[in-house]
């Protein structure tokens, strides 16, 4: 049995070093308030508000550290209550995606492209792809047995020496499947 | 192929006879806004406002006729906004379910029970279920082909001469699966 722990990812942003600077002055550091599963990455105390044409959201946790193009990450509930229509896409991979206006306690950020709803993937170690036959980039069928029981396919299988073992999804497909952070995915099939 | 039209339930409500009365004034008629896919369903003009612990929602669609009992249907997310922990269950079983505060133009219901997650199911009409050799309760495996494909796992099929074909889901596995009503879902095994 190839077993996966779950994680649920809530609305969040990754944002630049130059953002970081305008939205909380120049030379800020952000704050780790919690590790998060992947080694290095965090989720920092500091919090943004975004504005969309229809909606906002007030309180949106920023992941670091830093990365080279700001994102926001959202579910399509999300998206709708934004008023925008992202589509799903891999981490990083933003090219033609809706911009969104981000605001800070120093400034505000008009982001031209970066928000995406992030499409499921499984995050593997180098090894336990090897031992698995998993190849990076392969597309994998996984269940998940929570209240409500479904088979995700298309999920995207991310192999690095860098990353642990866990499934990345995202609250609509959590509360579909009635999971939450912590449950366990079974690979079906690669 | 067993191919079924997808409905996507948002967030709606059924109301008794004397719970109309009392949120609209004594006598009420529900004033038909449009017709559902099943035969002598509607949804009204009427709308009312639910509050919960946590959260509200302003305007949840009644759907008519009257029922037996009260019953508001939400999401897994809808739940979490109102501060309610419902179950997932199938229409009219409510015993033992959270309440809630429903308020109207005329005045106002405290529900002691009726909030549920509705079970995903399939509508069939008896000559559909006859034809795929399928029963009324069986538990049915089912891939719904959107954004994101997905297989749902013990779908409820429920079978009635008074039915027309039709699976409804909700928002949260709409979204999970980026289908919208009237996009085709395939049944894989009964």
């Amino acid at each position: 049995m190839k077993q996966v722990p779950v994680g649920v990812s809530a609305r969040h942003i990754h944002l630049s070093a130059e953002h970081i600077g305008l939205l909380f002055g120049a030379g800020y550091e952000l704050k780790v308030m919690k590790d998060l599963s992947q080694p290095g990455q965090y989720a920092a105390e500091e919090t943004v508000v975004v504005v969309g044409p229809k909606g906002r959201f007030d309180k949106v946790r920023i992941l670091g550290p830093a990365r080279p193009k700001s994102q926001l990450e959202v579910s399509r509930t999300d998206a709708f209550a934004l008023g925008l229509k992202p589509p799903v896409r891999e981490s990083g991979n933003i090219d033609g995606t809706p911009g969104i206006r981000v605001i800070g306690p120093a400034g505000e950020v008009e982001l031209e492209e970066g928000v995406i709803v992030a499409a499921r993937h499984i995050h593997f170690h180098t090894d336990d792809a090897a031992k698995w036959g998993i190849a990076d980039k392969q597309l994998l069928t996984v269940r998940v047995e929570g209240e409500r029981p479904l088979i995700f396919e298309q999920v995207v299988a991310r192999v690095s020496e860098q990353f642990a073992l866990d499934m990345h999804i995202d609250t609509d497909e959590a509360n579909a499947a009635g999971v939450k952070t912590g449950d366990t995915a079974t690979i079906l099939s690669e």
